[in-house]
């Protein structure tokens, strides 16, 4: 201590490793010889390129010509490491995906990580392998992180925020307010896998060898949707809420952009029949009481396509195997205005409420 | 439940608002009901703009011409409230300065919330309103945002992550390589003030009334420097791990640009007399034991400039609010290579080592 005589720790918590450096302690948090420690060893050999290697307060990056587009999403997924993937691919395949929604083409992310003391430091290395190796796939450079620790007892391991920055290309303009009565909904593939393998593994039920997360980067099918049709009116991926919560949004969003035009609102109306779900998937939803519709799925989408194109649609999103199980669930119609509703396979109809809170919580 | 039969909320923790809404509910992070009563009742209010209030997975933002930097930041500050401010304002000043720390103006900020089950929604409000206030003052429009929750005792009410996306004007080359032995360093007003306002807080020290955080956004001061003069190598906001970390870092870098370049490499040699620190603050420090070299700042930068140019630099900065108590604190030496020194009051001399790990923990 003789360098640094005038610091008293007592009354802190220990800030420094335990020796063997396993484990996550406050101080790898502490922007110190620690934190810098943490850098080298995991977060620049796993993310390294030049921009970050500059290990500035901030990045400094090229030019992006034409508009920009920006989306940030925080995970807590729980647990972090689930059949299909971890907490760090959902990280990346996320925020690209919230960028690919508006048709842009993510270049750069940044990665916030908050740990919690106590956690061992293998699985951040595995987390960030895993983020790396997502970032690679999607043609995405990771160019500014940040690390906090917070005490045993105030976090789950990590929670990871991503912002990703990309560019909408010139031409693109998805918009709520295009969408028309007679587009068809289309739907990328098989739902719930995601939501339903967190549960299977976090309630014991096991479907684990049966059922894996779908979480994918999407940037590219919709690089390939976007070259095949020029009536795609909007897309979403349906996440936190699934399904419904995304094709409610949609009905309130057209409803109201329409109505603001002098326009008649929309609703929705989906086909329960053709909904694509794996029959693993449907098992343990119907196991847990739940609603395909509700769980979250972390590798589809959804979009609102010109009806009279939707056939062209299906066979470009079918050539890649991010769409290979694409179908048509729906169509736009003329009311219930601003809702959605299901027909069943008996022939009734069903309102698709907004669900209130939160079905599955901590699923991403 | 009528319409929604399908779904059996048994064994999950209950999703909806107590009816009062006046705490925060695992359901307020479900993308549902919930979810969108909380930004139409705190977020739109607090931060809406055009952008925001599309709603989009994304944000779609215009053409940045110019090169761009961004930067990510994670506030995990406890307590939330605290003299001089709050997480709220933590979290968009301390990501617009680091971004000016690259001579970046900010434009866009995005922001994500891990609110703790439990929290107060007027808590919530409170900071939201603390962040939209910053942002004003700093010319920055919260562009996209996210919302997570989790369960009691696995958050400490919020954690918030910033992500600033800016530009760097045409000319600015801040650059550790381009430090030289004989360059001033120029720190921007007292030390230590916000470590210090949170730990006699937390401490119960009752320098309350005396000592309030120095949160404050820097980019219009490193403007006016920029402006008054071309010697400025390198600018670095001394937060976690306070100056003596930023300093070392500095030499650090400085040190390994120059040797890469086959140039000699440099250290550090700060003036302990010359440094600015509050009485109150420099009270606290010694009631703790602590060095104020080592406590976290939230509104002071550290610049390092060519000798002959420091005179004009610290007119330029007094000529400000948030540089008015600036000073020559030391200077750039040929040794000892890229470590940092201080003359001490009684003419000798100590090493200021880079902290292991963290002094003060969650103090950002």
């Amino acid at each position: 201590m003789s360098e640094r005589a005038s610091i008293d720790f007592s009354g802190f918590s220990c800030p420094t490793s335990d020796g063997s450096a396993e484990r996550i302690v406050l101080g790898h948090g502490g922007g110190g010889l620690l934190s810098g420690e943490l850098i080298e060893r995991i977060f620049l050999p796993a993310f390294g390129n030049p921009v970050l290697e500059r290990l500035g307060d901030s990045a400094v990056l090229e030019e992006l010509p034409g508009r920009l587009a920006c989306s940030t999403d925080s995970f807590v997924v729980r647990p972090l490491f689930f059949p299909g993937g971890s907490i760090g691919e959902l990280a990346v395949n996320g925020t690209v995906n919230d960028l690919a929604m508006s048709g842009a083409v993510t270049r750069f992310l940044t990665a916030g990580f908050i740990l919690e003391e106590g956690l061992p430091i293998v699985d951040l290395e595995r987390i960030t392998a895993a983020m790396a190796a997502a970032a690679a796939a999607a043609g995405v450079r990771v160019v500014a992180g940040d690390t906090k620790v917070v005490e045993r007892g105030h976090g789950d391991g990590v929670y990871i925020n991503t912002t990703g920055i990309g560019v909408v290309p010139e031409g693109v303009d998805l918009d709520a307010g295009r969408i028309e009565p007679g587009d068809a909904v289309v739907l990328s593939g098989t739902l719930a896998d995601h939501g339903m393998a967190v549960m299977s593994l976090r309630e014991g039920l096991g479907f684990e060898a049966e059922i894996a997360s779908d979480t994918a980067a999407l940037h590219g099918l919709v690089v390939e949707m976007l070259a095949a049709v020029d009536g795609i009116r909007l897309l979403r991926d349906p996440t936190r809420g699934g399904v419904a919560t995304s094709l409610n949004e949609i009905a309130s969003l057209a409803s109201a952009a329409r109505r603001a035009a002098g326009r008649e609102p929309v609703g929705i109306e989906i086909d329960d029949a053709a909904v694509p779900v794996a029959p693993a998937v449907a098992s343990a939803c119907e196991l847990l009481g739940l609603d395909p519709l509700l769980v979250a799925n972390e590798g589809k989408l959804l979009a609102i396509v010109a009806g009279d194109e939707a056939g062209r649609l299906l066979e470009a999103m079918r050539s890649r195997p991010e769409g290979r199980n694409a179908a048509v669930i729906g169509r736009v119609t003329r009311r219930p205005a601003g809702k959605v509703t299901a027909r069943t396979p008996i022939g009734g109809s069903r309102v698709v409420p907004l669900p209130v809170g939160e079905q599955l919580p901590r699923i991403c």
